[in-house]
């Protein structure tokens, strides 16, 4: 059942939840944003913390002043608030903040001195930025997966095993940005533990939308690894974190050097700094990390059954409401047991029309936000969509010859807490008004130029920005 | 003369300018920022703006809705603005957003391409983030100093007349954070291309107190790479920036890989994307962006002259000031020409007293905030007390003991755009102060207790944080 109260004070929390955006018959509407998977909006109690933090800012660390010491206080208490957020030991770990989980990922790559004898296991469901870092330090082998895109488990053990020695870790998504799978953690950390393994959660998808205990080191199910974003938690002011076991990051040289990684530097010699200093090269980003405090505390507030609860009655909503229409094509099945769990992310298509055609009416013609195409999870949409090596390396070459087409791609709809029913609605009415209007023979491409350097259909009418924002 | 509607002007524009933070005794006093070097207050405009954008924020890059469009036409905007900024030209150069110039530099470190066989000439006047990041990449040489601290031109040119086959940069700041001593950047560029050399300027200190132009690349005085934080300029909201010529980067896998980085990628195979989207890995920081894009705005609309006219007469009115303590050491000397030219930064020490409890005093007593130690800049700070090679092995040897003193350690003044010769009067009010007490006879470190592990002296009273913000 809809919790409505919930719904109205967690709406009433998001900034620009009204505002008015241009369609293309001249027309405002309301904005409706299921990107949410991409970026979420700010919390106003965030944007408000930032405000009233801009007062005591100043640089933290060694300063003397009253504001930096304010300033470092505060920056340090983010970190436990992290920590604590995600049940990560303080004793045993290091809480890292970088600018995205990108970053993170990228600088435990670096920090883990892999060789190419060592293998790194992941899936082909990651997002590129779970993929790309391991390529090229170390031999890659991903876990197989079943035809909906599902993490095979056995698979996943049989490669542990034959690969046991040689494996440093393995680095998986804690939920999919394409079809919202939630692996489950604990039990894939019981079994790579058992194979004397290691685990990094890509919990950029996952950490927004469920609690997230990494349990102590101890533990079996510890997560050893967690990388997450606070741009897509309600605080988008540049802060990702990188939290992970202090050896990992004890000895080493730290993965970018500079002001604030050292206790003592001459020109022949240096003394690295203890941890998170060393790993945080360069002044930090202080506002950041102050709004992802503030969104934490909000999130705790707000309370993860009720966020759950909220996401889990419009992810069954619009699945059952899109599974009535024909013509629409869902991606991930809903099927049942521990690998079906989702996220509130949506990826269907629209049987005849070009997913980027779909995306652009949507937002052009209904005020809709989502995102199209493969969402730097190419490896994932090939297995979506079942293309065989032949197929894959056509597409590749295509756009090695700068043809674009998304041909292979998908229409993304991702929900934060704070999304409504009455959006969804607007949403199966855009989807519905489409097709009928397909049907009936109309050429949808009428009010676009195609742009081909992006695969984009942009209308064709020029949008003044400007009357809405400007720099 | 002071340009007291300048000053009234911008001193509106600081966040927090009236902020009243408290003394040991109790007492509340307005507080003085003089820790501008380290990072400046923000801009009431960029806050400002920064609120006015969170209504229209959205992921940049692909998304399709109204909110994606206009972000990423915001943030495409503001590389143009920064390019306009410093005069990059587009067609040649791109520009990076990263977090800090600490990552920049790192970046670009790892971008060359550097083996042991290349030589990378830099400075003991360097912050350590020009530094660290050429060690074990290459070889390091070092350009000489004067005894004041000022670069040695003939030995740079020597030294790039010796090695000039082997060298592949001259990274060198703009303008140092310890002395404020400005290196004539374009005279060096002309030098350095005559060697068929490249530059790196680390414009951290440079860039927010005078103008740069970068020049046409095919100009001898072309700054071929150029670095700086927006955390600097009054605008602290997480965003760094790398400006340099596109083929550096072009063949290049990225330093980072990931989300936003490529055009293709299979499990065997990938594609690298365009610049700067290749080697802005993951979703980069928007709100940012933004924020330097403002501040540039309104920097350019204070105007140059009147921000350099300021701070040259608050620079030399607190030397004069200064000069006339007789307890007071002053480092870097005024003297003449273009290689004594200074942005605001003033580093001294008063006879017999350690510049930490100094520091402190001035934070506790004066509400002064100021910095103290070496300034992640500890060869300078080795040079400018003429330390020889066992001194500063015995330094090294007592940090890595854990022993930190401070003992070689200065106290650094920086000024910001906004700062006011009454403030100045304050501080040396407070200076003159502390001399007097410290004359006769009274125990300065009286309400302090010395905290062994930072080498900082703490106030005796536990300072509540939790009554002026907290998280």
């Amino acid at each position: 059942m809809l919790d409505k109260t919930f719904l109205h004070k967690v709406r009433k929390e998001i900034i620009g939840i009204n505002a008015k955006v241009p369609l293309i018959d001249g027309q405002k509407v309301r904005y409706i944003n299921f990107d949410n998977a991409a970026s979420t909006p700010s919390f106003r109690r965030v944007a408000y913390k930032v405000k009233e933090f801009l007062t005591w800012y100043s640089n933290v660390h060694r300063g003397t002043g009253f504001k930096s010491q304010i300033s470092t206080e505060i920056y340090d208490e983010v970190h436990n608030l992290v920590a604590d957020f995600f049940g990560a030991n303080k004793d045993d770990n290091t809480i890292i903040f970088v600018k995205n989980t990108t970053e993170a990922i990228n600088k435990l790559s670096n920090s883990l001195h892999l060789s190419y004898r060592d293998i790194v296991i992941t899936t082909p469901m990651e997002h590129h930025s779970n993929l790309l870092p391991w390529r090229d330090k170390c031999k890659v082998i991903y876990s197989n997966l079943d035809k909906e895109g599902r993490l095979d488990l056995d698979d996943l053990e049989k490669k542990l095993k034959r690969y046991r020695r040689r494996i440093k870790l393995v680095a998986i998504s804690g939920a999919s940005n394409v079809t919202g799978y939630i692996n489950p953690i604990h039990k894939i950390a019981r079994l790579v533990h058992q194979y004397d393994s290691k685990i990094l959660i890509d919990a950029a998808q996952l950490a927004p939308h469920r609690p997230i205990d990494m349990k102590e080191n101890s533990n079996p199910e510890h997560i050893d690894y967690l990388v997450f974003s606070a741009h897509k938690m309600y605080a988008p002011f540049g802060t990702g974190v990188l939290i992970g076991a202090k050896d990992t990051f004890a000895e080493n040289k730290p993965d970018y050097t500079g002001g604030g990684t050292v206790k003592a530097v001459t020109l022949k010699d240096v003394i690295w700094g203890d941890l998170p200093d060393k790993e945080e090269a360069g002044t930090p980003n202080i506002v950041g990390a102050l709004a992802l405090g503030e969104s934490i505390k909000m999130i705790n507030e707000l309370k993860w059954l009720k966020i759950i609860k909220n996401e889990e009655f419009l992810l069954n909503y619009t699945l059952k409401e899109l599974e009535k229409i024909d013509e629409v094509i869902l991606y991930g099945s809903m099927g049942s047991g521990e690998l079906s769990e989702r996220v509130g992310v949506i990826p269907f298509n629209i049987k005849g029309l070009e997913n980027t055609l779909v995306a652009s009416i949507l937002a052009n013609e209904f005020g809709i936000g989502v995102r199209n195409g493969c969402f730097c999870a190419h490896p994932y949409i090939h297995h979506l969509f079942g293309l065989s090596d032949e197929e894959i390396a056509r597409v590749k070459d295509d756009i090695a010859k700068g043809i674009y087409t998304h041909k292979y791609g998908l229409i993304r709809v991702s929900f934060g807490c704070y999304n409504s029913p009455s959006e969804v609605d607007h949403l199966i009415y855009a989807i519905k008004d489409i097709i009928a209007r397909k049907n009936a023979g109309v050429d949808l491409t009428n009010d676009y130029k195609f742009d081909k350097e992006t695969a984009e259909y942009r209308p064709k009418y020029k949008i003044n920005y400007d009357r809405y924002f400007k720099i």
